[in-house]
């Protein structure tokens, strides 16, 4: 039993029980008290989840004993996690290669030397309504650290 | 004379100058008016500048012709933009390894199949005031584009 | 249960069904009342069946349940999706390679900073009769959008 | 004095002096009598010219000697003349991936064992008007070969 | 059922039984009535067999009806067909990295502006004996393809 | 002074000084007395040349002093010497592609565990007459090397 | 004037001055009052130097002005600071490769889902007497940063 | 049985039945008389085991006999240990990337021309309390081996 | 069944065996009437043996008949035959990356041009007693070939 | 002035200057104290050199100040040192790819859990004389390092 696999594996599972339900990702949130962006990417296998949470989803999506008990396995962050050749992927890391050197200028003026941090970081999901048709709105925030000098 | 290169490296003395100057990316965005993401990008060059920008650009900073002249050169954009080893650009990559997977699954829940435009897309910056250590707050708004069936 | 390995091999059924039945990419086409490249994109596993479609195609091409759920899973975009050293396919990019930077030229100066979009796309399929041999001829059409400058 | 650098180079330096004088592509394509995906392929380096060709060309744009010397070296067709990662550019490889396997089997059950040509092979751009926002629109004709049986 | 797989495992079942019933490829090829190259490399997986062909081979060989109808599957003729590190290939490739760019230059200089083609080809395989040591022939032979002007 | 580069644009110059004088790769390879494959090739810089012949070459094409000396540098025959992308250059390598797991099987069965050298190696180029468009030919001869079993 | 080639030349300059002026590292460390790590990786290029720090190494190794002023451009933290397959780096990492697993496995077991930060980072180097023959001693400390629930 | 997959599979039982059972790798230590870290890498699949080390575990967490048979095959100590791209084992990574040009010079001075050994190696783990967040103190005590002059 | 699979599964099971058995290589080596280092070669899958030494060395290490097939099949010697990123392979691969170019040179000096046999080629294996600790000594015999003037 | 350039750089300014002078690596060799491998590999830039064996090398060659400074740079060890691809070189390599999984079984059974020291080594070059063609014959010595449990 490798932990990539049956994280990843039950993520896709809970896609499949999620559809066949009619379950929403907010709905799954809201049973777990976590945000949208959050439960998403924990229920797809990159958050960790406590066997009461796994245990919790299970029941909601009917899932069987294995894809709950691979629920609460490690969280799976490498590259597995992603495939950045698929297009909605791709474009959001085109955005970097685009904005990302400007990113870097703007956090150098404004806060000084150090980064974003992506572990004390959270992620909002929204649609934006617009006439000339609709757009997806993310919120980052991640806090700055410096880096420490000695 | 490469335009690759030449912007590039046209970006580069616009730091240096703006570091000697003691200008800030708001005031170049001021002078331009356009938003502070947008002229960080395209001073760096990956966004087009018309001839009377970069003359004015130029003013400002104190360039020398060559350098105003390469700033209107049309825009660098492919992956010699970054170097997404840099740790600051590190970090928003590996934001989208451990949150791209949701946003994906998001963006189908809630808009169907398509993607969120990188093109028709829009970034701004800013700082988050906080107590236990103030953030970066990035907003992203790209426009949903559904796949044409046909 | 991959979603990427199952709506793959179930291109591959559809593939070997097809030819056992003897029946043509245009007859699928008609019976989804798509065009005959957008169905065997779709049959092959690059675009969102519903189960309705899903099993009209597997009532025609007497799929088993498996194959026929199968194919309504989400779609198979990344690079999975082809083998890009394969000799047809190489052919294709190389085009790319040769005419690619022409096509760019030629974009930024009839339409300005922008791009044309893979996503509001459309693409043709037909046989070209010409006494010196045969030629395959594919019209591409996608809209353009220009870069949004904010 | 490499033949690389140099058709590159001379490339960007026809496109440096066709927006300066305010030309067209279509007015370079006239004066060479050829089509204009052509002769924007031939001026940016991937096409051969001759000696007369490079001329007429260097005199309507105003180029030195050593630049019109260097658009009559052999073409550049390599990975070097394109760069795959840039926005536009990106699109063009991502529809082949989208599409690519879907067009190998059309291919296959039309033309039988064989690819389409990249050499006997032209391709033609056009702005296709559309209330919903123009679109560009290429049109690819490439000679059907069959595998030789032996 | 993957393609892939099953024409190269079929491939080496060929070997496996060709080798137990003490034939050689020239026999091979004599009931398919085709080259002897051509026929090791359908055999292997990288030229399309029909039924009737399939059913011969298979008879001669004793393989059970799976791995007939593999042997009729489309044929493998992307990476997956080739380990270019194992030592005989990697050696034909080293004599295209010695030679390589001298065949290029004597084909421009010869024919002009095109390609020799890997598709209207074909390729035998001798012995050539030597009394300081026997010598492996190959005559490759490619139509010339002229590059289109348009 | 690097010996790759040296040798390499010593290459270049040796084209270019052969298509302004008018001079045939076989009446350079007359006058070294080597044949045609093997003198291109030397003085495109994958073979060694002596002080002698460097001379005797740089006599006829009129090559100056430092590109006479280039040419006696060592050979560069590493994947610089050669662009693999290159179309010319990847017909030969995708026939390889194709072809090289036949031609690995029929070694092993003619002459057993072993190799067919690029060292002991040696090619020729010629044009075969054909009606229906002529053609590339090339005979690669190298010598069969059996694994020393000790 | 590229900021990567300045800092990394610039750090080459201070190498080689150091050794003419027979400096130690703990030298210039005691006269920028920071750890001797610190400023051996401030003086190689990847941490910052303010002008009156870049000021004081300058007049200490007897730096001309340009290579006081590439001192303080933005440090150099990206795949260029380093070359991974130099034999002293190599062992650093191949040391991870062997330990990595255990440390990420102690880190969740002590702290929690988190990592332990590069940036709130500090390293120490010293030299241990041994008998059997001196060791390198390295202390890193990092801070524990757990993974945001939201 | 692969001998790789089967220690590193081995590996994340030993995971599962130490959460399930409640135990710590320090209390698995003390029963092999290890250190932390060696233990935890030995257990993981980093370190050879022998069959009494095997059994003395697999009594504790009540593994099963292929499990512990598993455990005394030979150590994976490749690159298949590691993800590279896992955060935590990516900020191990990036510390290098940052200070170990840095430790490099400092071994030069300090020792002269030779390596820090990863093999007569050893390391340490430990939680540092700190006011401002517990920290991860890592210390790396290596032999220095000279290069060898002959 | 995978020939590379099963001739270094094969391989996998002779180690295993092999120590089950109290065994040694040289003891292996023996039987077959073979040097130590041609012996674990064959048996680790790189070089061929005929059935009758795949039936003896399974009757010694009691192997049953699925393995005994497979120790006959063709060597596995491209790079699924190693793993260079282990330890104690890498260091290997490091020797020549430090003094590779020196052997090239030497040969050169020595021999001409042309390059030492990998083919025509033996190696050996033992222990140099040594009071500051025992070595490992090898030695690589192999013909030198030189080029072809052709 | 690059180190790295530099050293490599001054390797070829010796190689062209050691021809010209008609002195051997020997006699280089005999002039530093050093075995012919070491003196090679220094000299070509792997190893370190005082100043003083700078000095005498750059006298017996008639080197200028620049290439003597140079030669006292810190040695370049990295991948820079060598083209793997050209094939001298690869033929060292892949006699590791066919032979090194016997060394590692080998070093296991003889030595234990440990390596063949790349640091502590030395390598001798001879010329082996054989009727059926001459062999390059190397020793490699290497320590025995255990792998240390802690």
């Amino acid at each position: 039993m490798s932990p990539i696999h049956d994280r990843l594996s039950a993520g896709r599972e809970v896609v499949f029980a999620k559809e066949a339900k009619g379950l929403s990702w907010q709905q799954l949130a809201d049973a777990l008290e976590r945000s949208l962006v959050w439960t998403t990417s924990a229920l797809l296998g990159q958050q960790p989840l406590d066997a009461e949470q796994a245990q919790k989803v299970g029941g909601l999506l009917g899932l069987d004993d294995d894809a709950v008990a691979a629920l609460s396995l490690p969280p799976v962050r490498g590259e597995a996690a992603i495939d950045p050749t698929e297009p909605v992927t791709y474009r959001l890391h085109e955005a970097l290669q685009v904005y990302g050197s400007a990113l870097h200028e703007l956090i150098r003026e404004e806060f000084g030397d150090g980064i974003m941090s992506a572990i004390d970081f959270e992620l909002s999901f929204d649609r934006e309504e617009d006439p000339k048709g609709d757009r997806v709105k993310l919120v980052w925030s991640g806090k700055f650290l410096p880096y420490k000098v000695f």
